[in-house]
């Protein structure tokens, strides 16, 4: 038995992939870890299948062990008995919660089997939505830029987590940046945006991105 | 009508998008650039509406503008006439020809619809497979490195296009990097490999990647 750690992709139901809804449809537990990634799965597989894990918002790292230890220890035994899954919006091992949670069962529940069904990421939505090539002889830094930090460093950079965009658009503009923002590309169409001003994505949203190139 | 520019995903047929998936069935024509993405897509679509498109393996700038232009002249038409794709390994938008056909077919022929549907790219399909995450506070460069090129800079960097892992493996080693190879990740089982040891991965291949990390 093996538990699958899946990318939904950035949102949209069908920005799947068809390995992931064939896996999804067959096992007998999916774990969802948020309320974003609960809805796509939901597309696929009968609530009665979809189950929670909890993961506090926090940067404690110990609440964060204990969350993990926590989910480790319930999904464990629901992996040996049968196939599961765990879901993750974008792809599993980019920016995901699924790489705590793989790295506690590898330590505390060893003899659990996992494979990783890759997703669309939300790199590459972003890439998609803007309309920006990361071509050959590009370089590209991707960092992440909660409450208004500003990572600067090569020419062009994707910073994830943009939680505060007037701080972090004025500081990467001093460093000589043109910034474009996103926000929940791809997922439900009345959501998503795409801007250049920081103000009209302002309020604190996880699913903000920003583009810099200069 | 529109052209599509499709993301097939790292090169197994099930790591299309179930979007891709419908896009692809739905076309009259659809144009691969190479042997490998001819393949996939062939899983989807009859022979009779694949279609290919010449694009020279050089850095000639010149040959590359004239053989764009032409791709972009023979798509354009098609694109008016009825629905068609273009298909790419990985994301269409992730070190990818569409891009240029993109800008050649916005430049020369700026009535054609476009429309992207993003796909699995093989930096995904690299972290998944080495277990790599990219993390939260994590910083990760994607840079290309043809015939023995290291270029260096964070402490977690992925290369692309590995043509002389030999060369390349030296040299980020004398930087410092501890080096994993990949190569031809989620395509044939029997062509997949990961190795620590750059003279298994010596022979010139352009679907070798390096996860470089120190």
């Amino acid at each position: 038995m093996t538990l699958y750690g899946i990318g939904l992709g950035p949102g949209a139901a069908d920005l799947l992939t068809v390995r992931g809804k064939r896996v999804l449809e067959s096992v007998a537990v999916v774990y969802s870890p948020g309320r974003l990634s609960r809805r796509v799965a939901a597309e696929y597989v009968p609530e009665s299948t979809l189950s929670d894990l909890e993961f506090p918002m926090t940067t404690d790292p110990e609440k964060l062990r204990t969350a993990w230890s926590a989910a480790a220890d319930e999904v464990a035994p629901r992996a040996r008995a049968d196939d599961a899954a765990f879901v993750t919006l974008g792809d599993p091992c980019i920016y995901s919660t699924f790489g705590h949670l793989r790295r506690t069962l590898e330590s505390d529940h060893p003899d659990v089997e996992i494979e990783i069904v890759p997703g669309v990421s939300s790199v590459t939505a972003f890439a998609s939505m803007l309309g920006v090539d990361i071509d050959a002889g590009g370089e590209l830094a991707l960092r992440e830029a909660t409450d208004g930090a500003a990572p600067v460093g090569p020419d062009r950079l994707i910073l994830f987590k943009v939680t505060d965009a007037p701080t972090t658009h004025e500081k990467l503009t001093e460093a000589g940046y043109d910034v474009t923002f996103g926000r929940r590309l791809f997922m439900d169409a009345d959501e998503t945006l795409i801007t250049d001003d920081p103000d009209a994505v302002a309020d604190r949203d996880y699913y903000t991105l920003a583009y810099a190139e200069r």
